[in-house]
């Protein structure tokens, strides 16, 4: 029995790799805003799948704010939380969630619509013909955790969206490598309101077929960081959606 | 706004802390027997904790076999993902599983049951009175990681169970801090079948309030270890929630 | 008894925690001159809360010399000690003061004269609206040494001070990620007499809302440093409270 | 003026360590019980020193109960921390203290009374002869963390007191190499009430010379933990003051 | 063409694994004795595959004897690296080889006798029925060096080898996990001719389906160590394989 | 026997680095270009040694495209594998080779040709007199990765190859410490066939006396990368062999 | 010139190599009391090599006492470092000698002496025929602290002393690996004078052709330790060398 | 006896440090230009300290040339290893020497000229008044190592010499924290004899008060490495000297 359970799992592994080589959108990062993003883009019936470096989803939500395990929306934003079923409670003008609650019902959601999660995969180049983004580079986390030299592979996408929050981490090695005309600014201090809005504002496609989304946007940008306010985050994955289903159609 | 976010988040966490200082069960570990230990209990209306070192939830799930992100069930266990809206594909006489999906999954219907799931939380400790378990002594993951010397808080429960894998980890505690006359006898190598079926026999209680379930009841008992089918850790998880239900009825 | 212990702690933290969101003046770090400055401006009736990267006060004061635990004040900044109690013995034209004695009595009186001093929090940036700074952007240093990825909180004041020592740390946050006028020299050789001089032409207001006293001005301004003597720290804290005051009055 | 801060500080530190060679008492940790016990014996005269490995004094006290800067003292020991200044509030039956407040208060009153607190030192041994604790083996917490290979110096003591907490460092150190007739239990699991009590009664001469107070009393005696209530810390620091006061006089 | 350059290897890599969970023998490491007993074994028409933890085979050869890149063999055991190429330098009387060439002539061979090497693959475990060794427990070694909490997955063989060196991994494996009547003794120090000569005797099945080769053998067995002579290693790699052939036919 | 086998293992040595201290090209880097190359070099005579850093040579190619163990090359690259024996398999138009078997037989190869591989050598610095490269300053891998201060010696040679992979490790060497008029772009972002293409147009003697080849050529000239297909890296190597050849005769 | 650099050193160390693969007496660690040993036993025209783990000699005499660079000797042991002409200074009735001084004429005089000292060299293991000690398994401290997998070479020797110290590091390799019948008790706590006393007992050949000296001797039987006090050092380290000198004639 | 031991090593140790307070020469770094240096200082009267980060001299000559355990001099400057006593042989033309004897030697030359040479003592900045070095600022390695936060002292000098080697760490330290007009251009790579002509070139006072030495020199005036051929750094050390003397009398 014990080579059978092998075989059913490198044969479902295999027949999902070989079906996911070629995609419409490549979502770098499972946290707030990607997943989001990737929900209403398969929702449409795109080819999505999302990478994530870590094993599990969820980005930078887990912790809440500074270990206190909930984080807040506000008024704007807090359907995108009810349409997955998350429970909310209003706190002065604010509505708080459980840090554990969303991003579980973010992901579970995400995959009801269709989206591939991709967890312990790394994004660690692009691929980039006649200055367009073409797909993306990928290799396992244990590889790059371990400190192993092997060669990555790769997917190609019609549309790459860089949603790795703070470290805007594919748009780095997009002008690094590449020596494009962009810049990374880098996010600047904290002003929540200002941040929430101008996150909407640098959700956009920054270079042929390659888009920012959640807190990657204002690092490009260098807009305003929030803290543990999300509202911003999910309103940017959407948005960035709708700016992708309006590109691909 | 700024100082608001962070009223928001302090009093709801401070409110959650008081209301779970006296719970009925205290589940250490947030992995498939866990989850689906905690789902059974909260939806029989207990009040139940699942305290998790990791910030995340899933335990060993996420990496599929070796990597490759699928798990199996046999037929008999397949009913207990499907409750939950985990998608199954058979392959020979096993049924596949998307890694992701399902701890997900496992988690939404945990905490939608009822339950309340707290990450980046530690059980260092069991409170031990008159040779009864009588609850658990808790510190954050940060605080354990960073190796700082910080007392812990506890959480006083009527039942604790050790759902924390092959480590079966709260056991050793209980065992070698207290001369209990226990045993973890550590799994043994693998024999897959076999493992399964153990693990429904080692699923019990092993001290006054304290519960086994999952892989640490076969690491507690020397039972077979089984690789990437997880059919017996949902059934476990079932089976000791129905004994506590009798326990605490 | 063990929840009833868990209840004590978590209700003062939660109301202390709800107490100290809207402060008129934080401190980064709880070493000589933000001790002293902490002191003079509680005194005054000012809401003041220090903030200490690690769990224990008093920053580099603790090794002494080279690991001799003792350090030097001259002439004109010994009152500073003697009105905490500190015993002094002079040696040729210097005062020779134990360096455990020191942290101890600073902290202590500035705690009596009513300063708030919280350890183990990390100020990680800053609050910025309309080029004036708004306040803090804090963790904990257990959070920020395990290298987890959790948001921060915020705490609102009308004045932050950077009293981090020769890394003017806060002051870099400020520049680096905000493009503001301003450039961190970083400490010259030393000179001691010098040194001593320039601390207090250094200590000030150097950005709206944004003081810098102790090492931290000498870093910013390019002042030499002075090694174990420590009778500019206290009177930089001294002066830097007395200027926060005028401003607020 | 900077070889004159040198000579200062180096002329004071090789008096203070010629005074320090031979002692009434030695006592090694600088943490609740280490500091009410030195507190309690310089007030009678005594010539106490107390070798703490951090540069900093004050145990396990900082971080309050899992980073909630509170802990907590039940009515029969309050007194302890008032008399040295201690504001305390109380929550039920319990009384609540600032975790920074406590650590500086206890270091400042044991000062006072005499005893000298020498912080980065390590006890990396006993110095025994004839079935007798005569003092203890000493090096640098900057040696020991760098790893470097040097000798140690020596301080001969009529007694020393191991106040090293949880670990009971001196008393492994004085079983593991002398084969003496005394067994390090470890501590059991929490139970808060019999803990505390038990505390007491642990408190004692175990060896000629030599005495274990704090946790280290219930670790050396296989007693209960009891987590952030501090009164038996503080009672057991008094107590063994008093027992060696008795057999020195 | 960059996912078709994906889809070719993965494409490969999933037949090949699929032909490869079910073999006639698993051999634990592809150093001296592995890379040997593989070559016979699969030149008779066994299916054969080597699971070496690193990236590449060889296992100590790689640096001669203290880092002087020469080995040594003896008369007896010369025909063993002569068979597969290699050149041979007479000194005194013995044997001097490259110790690249070595590795590099060791695998060519093997791999041309159908032997299938998978390098990066640790065998963390063993399939164990009814007493009998029934396969291998394997994950990567990115995932075991990164420290990754990730299920294995399992081949099943009619025999599997130990021929992982000095520390016998896989038998120690066996003896922990499973209590079997069975010690590993540990090599006793150095002698050179002795230990050539026990590596023989103790080459052979240990337990049901499981045999020892090369220094495994030894160290099994607490045979004498030989240092950077190579015979009796090559020559028990061969014996182990008509130990095997033998039991198999 | 034990000192006849140092005896017989030094001399070798001793014989083998005086009579390897004078060559004609010295090849970093024991990759699939350098094997190449080196396998070319020798084969028409010359006197060829390859250093790698590593204790084993084959570079990047172990672990094929993400960890499954094989590797591409394309129609007009297959002769090379082929000639030194390795078996392909065509999927699509491309062919898979086993990423074990490459380089086993390549190295194999190029030592049958007479080319010398020095495992666990760094090349730390070049010889440069005149502005011309005159040979290459070692160290051992041990005495690097043990962080010890040791002293380099040096091999002089005609031509120094740099097949050190994307971080053309030696180029950058000359470059930062000469002040030489190059720059290392680093390699763009991925576009297979065009960076197999530009390999070929970049492989070339970059300085007097110092060839770039591999992946180094595109790094040092911003080249794409390639993935993993391997075809480029082989006829690299063999250009860089023939304009070598050209050079010296 | 740089190969001729290069061809100077390899010959000279490749002549020094063969000539001391066969000595009479090995001596493993270039401390005190190896280094006194040494001088006296090569001063006798014996062949003698010195193995040190370290770059550097010297052992733990750098550091002198808690890093202040001083040691003692009492008035017996004086003479032996008067003989290589140390400088002392007379404190009470100890002699005090400069921690830096001692190592350099220590070693001065042992190399004056016809004494061999390598060091950076590990014994790893011995040679061990018919239950005889016939000498050392060495490797690189390099490769030792890389971690690399890498084979010893062996030097034959008629004794071979352990002089390394508090771990007794030879000793307690001849006993773990081949069960004799011999126990390393490990050093005891501090007792000077009776310590000074032990070691000299102490000093012999514990089992065939194995002798210990120093603190090794102290370790192997279980007495006291002495600290900054050398005298029985050098005087075991001569007593040691008288005994040997005696087997061997 | 403990305490007096203690007492003579803090006695010798504090009347050591208050009499190098103020020295005519600081030579940081005790390797071959600063060993020779500094005899060459003392001969002549001056009081000169010698300050070295390690616990031992010595800097890079242990480890001979890439582990071989020697290195060479040519025939100008052997004269400097004869005068103190280090056995050469000739080879070729070049001088070789035992890389354990050279150090010994060197720095008992030095101290018998009475240099005092201080181990363990870390030059973390200078003393520089009107722009002129006016002494240097100390530490202890083991708290640099340690990581810990804790004030240097310093000593006055009328001269500092940076003989610190291929870092130029000094220098760079001035030339970092002070603005001055001096460039470090790091050494170029190697040309062993124009680097040993360039050594004596660059060896002067580059800063009032300020001298480099040995490779230090070439490291700041960019001149080529040497390899493990020695002579011109004795000559530099021996040139150094005679510069200062000129400078000081």
């Amino acid at each position: 029995m014990e080579s059978k359970i092998s075989r059913g799992i490198i044969k479902k592994a295999m027949e999902m790799w070989l079906d996911n080589l070629e995609v419409d959108v490549a979502i770098v990062g499972a946290g707030p805003s990607g997943l989001t993003c990737a929900r209403y883009l398969a929702k449409e019936g795109l080819k999505v799948v999302v990478l994530e470096r870590h094993l599990f989803f969820g980005g930078g939500t887990w912790g809440g704010g500074m270990g206190f395990p909930y984080i807040t929306v506000e008024e704007e934003a807090k359907h995108l939380l009810e349409e997955v079923g998350v429970k909310l409670e209003k706190v002065d003008d604010l509505y708080v969630a459980d840090s554990v609650e969303v991003p579980a019902k973010l992901a579970t959601a995400a995959i009801d619509s269709g989206a591939k999660i991709l967890t312990g995969i790394v994004v660690e180049d692009l691929i980039l013909k006649n200055e367009e983004v073409r797909g993306v580079v990928i290799n396992t986390y244990a590889i790059e955790k371990a400190g192993l030299h092997v060669d990555p592979l790769a997917i190609e996408s019609k549309v790459v969206v860089d949603a790795t929050g703070h470290d805007a981490y594919v748009t780095n090695i997009l002008v690094k490598k590449n020596k494009v005309n962009l810049k990374v600014e880098g996010e600047r201090s904290m002003w929540a309101e200002r941040g929430e809005k101008e996150l909407l504002k640098y959700t956009k496609e920054i270079y042929p077929n390659f888009f920012v989304c959640g807190m990657a946007a204002n690092a490009v940008h260098g807009g305003y960081r929030m803290g543990a306010i999300f509202g911003g985050m999910y309103l940017s994955g959407k948005l960035c959606a709708e700016k992708i289903l309006k590109k691909l159609k």
